[in-house]
């Protein structure tokens, strides 16, 4: 694998030309400093960390894995991992968009988003630290007491501290309601904490002082089910620096990200605090699963990226068997296999889906800012519509796609991309979790069909799908784009026309949306990413003559490549989800094998 | 994960019921003692030697790997799998399709096919240690002389000595007109071999006395390209017990299938002979190939079925949220993850292809029979133009779909698929490479579109539409297989279409067959699922009624899945060839990325 290059070209096309973050980001009120000037510095700095410190203990970091001693239930990080996180704090990365009141630089998730996908390019495994510890963050910032705030927050924002989310038991993944991790009051508003978590991200390590772990557990007098959840802060030390009961009891052997600690947590009457309201932690928890949910979607995001750079370089390299239509490069032993069209079309099914992706992340990003910043309360609502709408989608599309480009990269090569030295197998490994936590993709085509639209009645994808019309609409006579502003429209009518069918099969048998779920989510993907690649043409079409026109043309041209070769896939999609849950749901739970 | 268990009751729907291989194989000389009964009694002793000898043994082969010493060149094999192969060879498995006169149980194919899909069900890495001889034993017995006969094949077929295809090198792998890898003639009717070979699949070991290398090399005067490649003998070991100058100098570090030996081959002056026609050794290379290219077909259809047995377990025990609908074991904490339709849909993805790809063995392997044994000229033809057209389809549709069936076995894990413990993941690593070697699945689909189809303009794959066509008229009163005969015909038509399509636009340029054949593989792949499938509820609908209901109305509610959620994605396929060749050929090699 070539050395990763961050793509700070496309991010500056996406951010500045796309969606025109500037129109916007220095108008919200505490944003005004984030000036394209100062986007584009932070950019150039996180892009030269990710190259020169993260990416080179890529693989070095999955060789060598996290070793857990059992003595003393200590974790080592790989070689390096300890002094690049130091570097990142004190670059003030891990405060990037934090809140200045605790030491944070105060910056936007348009600015934070793109940092992260870098890091997810350059190396997952490690981007996961920092990242776990911004999950602990934003749930204190949002739910924590101001001695809460005061105690954790400065030292989560300098990086000294790193945070966890401790949410999954032996018996409960999806179903937290299964919870049993206990809490008892201490009496002194304290409680004693006792369970065992698993698969905790970042349980343990020796790059921070402190380790903050979020702890779901339930009080003596609790409902039942998921009613009656609660939020608990358990420092691994205390303030006067003795040891909490809280220990990593053993690491996960894991298929990737082998260099992230997933540890085993136990809580032996550990002294925690209760954050937010008793039997609301899973509110609380949100605060942070929604953040990791758009975080795994940069994670195929970064993924995808990093297999395409890999891939393409080695296709531009690797000499092998003529182009169909005779020799390219007689002068050479072979052509490079780029000529071929089979290759090309996993180069360009990776890039075509990592553009749209990262199109996707700046604009929920933006989202996200205006939701937390606009003046405007409508605009606000309208904001926090969207992400609630689409971060299912980025979840799982990204992920899904990401894993697809990742182990096209690995088909680009042929027989060496199984071999472990290149490093693209490495990125189907480490991709293939993004798909599993913080909600199964299954889970968020449950949550994007049931919550997000069927349970408003489609209020919020009314309010999408009117946003594409209207771009449709103002684009009718546009003859440049008529290839692209047809077929869109032409969706976007028969997602209407879906959407209400499976909602009126789904009054009379709740499976028929169970049943239409994952195909809907990959539908709504779909569109999503035809409406950005419209729009990205239509960027391109405006740009050209302007200096940089190769640039704007494979703009047009990847545009072009996405309605014909990837955009099909809704024929089989809208297919599939006609024939409803009858052929899901006939077979006998005893009858699958005899 | 559970452990395996051989699906025995399906190998006899399939074999006896469904192919009636009975009606066939003990009519063709040499084959008349190949009845029902000597298959089962294979079948069983098979079945208890993958269960209880190999499949134990797969996750520790993972976790050990084999071991290279560099100083003798030897490499260990991990801890158990030296004495299974010894069993195997005591069974005299290793000799099963092999011919009498060296030793060999002269079984048909359609024995040895379905015991194949066990062991690599069991333990592919494991698997592959016979796997490689039999290719040995096949290419010397079609194509040595009977000295080499003499000399080779009774070893070969006791499983005393092993065999390899030595073909890769580091800068060749499709395109062998590459290759460097010198022989000289000795004088003596000897060859002095020297040149690197990499990727050489257990090309190093501790199982047997004696390894014979299958090494293609370029003699003095050879033309360039692939017209002047020849094949030679080069045993690890002389007649005399000395040592030949071919040695291992390295394993590679994979993915997967890690408890197979990928070996790095120096020979240095190594003493080799000469096997068939000078230059004329990729013809005798393409007998190993056809028969390695439908080996890793099975190699997707039994980790296929490993992964469907682990998730089909793990669902049915699993408890997790409640039925949609409503609580379907109020008395359990939750209800099994079996009673979603998306984990249900997973599943039933797993089954349906397994079952279909398993039905496709039995038929191409009765063909392989009739190819060898059917004393009609026509029989044999035709039964040659069969395996010919879908030994690719086999190769790349069922590697694909025993990645995705791996994959979703994962996926019904959820976070626990990830660990390695479970085993699953390892299905997914160990898969993956039967995408990528003996011809990467893209040169399947070129394979099957330019050479098999468009070469003799289409009279290979006439032949075999006429097949369904047949079905489909025999069946078109037939109201209980209306459902599945109406799609199938119409997509046969349409399949006709899109090829003719093709063929036109292919006369006027040549990346458009290039830029199709992916696409159009999975076409013939899913028609001839379509149509095996039909076949089978035909099959199933006739045993109503005789006692095992339950299991033919699994297979009836298996084909409506396969119509309902699988087989459209031929909408998505047509419609992506239809857009042809210049969506992947516009964009300049240099404008990838920026």
């Amino acid at each position: 694998m070539p050395a990763y290059k961050a793509p700070l070209r496309d991010l500056d096309f996406v951010l500045n030309e796309l969606i025109k973050v500037q129109d916007i980001i220095p108008t919200l009120p505490g944003y005004e400093d984030a000036t394209q000037d100062i986007f584009a510095s932070y950019l150039e700095a996180a892009a030269q960390f990710c190259e020169n410190e993260i990416a080179p203990l890529n693989r070095s970091g999955d060789e060598e894995g996290c070793e857990f001693n059992a003595a003393d239930h200590s974790v080592k990080t790989p070689a390096g991992f300890k002094q690049a996180y130091q570097q990142f704090c004190e670059l003030g990365f891990t405060g990037l968009d934090c809140d200045p009141a605790y030491g944070g630089q105060g910056m936007p998730k348009t600015l934070a988003f793109p940092i992260m996908e870098m890091q997810c390019s350059a190396n997952v495994a490690w981007s996961m630290y920092p990242g776990l510890s911004h999950g602990a963050y934003a749930a204190i910032h949002a739910h924590g007491t101001p001695e809460q705030k005061d105690t954790y927050l400065p030292h989560l924002v300098d990086g000294s501290w790193t945070g966890t989310m401790c949410l999954t038991e032996p018996h409960c993944g999806t179903d937290l309601g299964l919870l049993k991790t206990k809490a008892e009051p201490n009496g002194d508003g304290s409680y004693s904490i006792t369970g065992t978590k698993i698969f905790i991200s970042a349980g343990e390590h020796d790059m921070s002082d402190n380790i903050i772990h979020l702890v779901l557990a339930r009080l003596p007098d609790a409902p039942k089910d998921v009613k009656g959840i609660s939020l608990f802060i358990v420092p691994k030390f205390h303030a006067d620096g003795s040891r909490n009961p809280v220990a990593c009891g053993a690491l996960e052997h894991k298929m990737g990200i082998k260099a992230n600690a997933t540890a085993v947590i136990n809580l032996d009457n550990a002294k925690g605090y209760l954050i937010g309201e008793p039997n609301k932690g899973l509110s609380c928890m949100f605060t942070m699963m929604n953040a990791a949910r758009l975080g795994c979607g940069m994670q195929g995001l970064g993924i995808g990226e990093a297999s395409f750079q890999g891939a393409l370089t080695y296709a531009r390299e690797r000499l092998q068997m003529r182009a169909l239509a005779g020799a390219k490069f007689p002068e050479k032993a072979a052509d490079p296999i780029i000529v071929h069209p089979d290759v090309r079309r996993m180069l360009l099914t990776q890039k075509a889906y990592t553009e749209a992706g990262r199109a996707l992340t700046a604009l929920l990003a933006l989202q996200l800012d205006i939701e937390e910043k606009h003046p405007d309360a409508d605009a606000r609502q309208d904001a926090a519509d969207l992400v609630a709408l689409l971060t299912p989608v980025a979840k799982a599309f990204m992920t899904d796609n990401g894993f697809e480009a990742a182990n096209m990269g690995v088909q680009v090569f042929g027989g060496h991309g199984f071999i472990r030295e290149w490093g693209m197998e490495q990125l189907v490994r480490d991709c293939r979790i993004s798909q599993l936590y913080e909600g199964t993709n299954g889970i968020q085509a449950i949550d994007l069909l049931g919550r997000k639209v069927l349970l408003d009645q489609g209020a919020k994808l009314r309010k999408f799908s009117k946003q594409i019309h209207k771009f449709c609409e103002a684009n009718a006579g546009n003859a440049q784009l008529a290839e692209f502003v047809g077929p869109l429209s032409k969706l976007l009518k028969e997602i209407g026309e879906t959407t209400m069918g499976i909602g009126m099969a789904s009054m009379m048998d709740k499976d028929e949306a169970g049943a239409a779920a994952t195909d809907f989510l990959r539908l709504i993907g779909h569109i999503t990413y035809a409406w950005l690649w419209a729009r990205m043409a239509e960027v391109a079409y405006s740009k050209l003559g302007g200096g940089d026109d190769a640039f704007y043309n494979a703009k047009i041209t990847t545009a072009r490549f996405y309605y014909a070769k990837l955009l099909p896939e809704v024929e089989s999609l809208k297919a599939k989800i006609k024939t409803g849950a009858k052929p899901l749901m006939s077979l006998q739970d005893e009858h699958f094998a005899f």
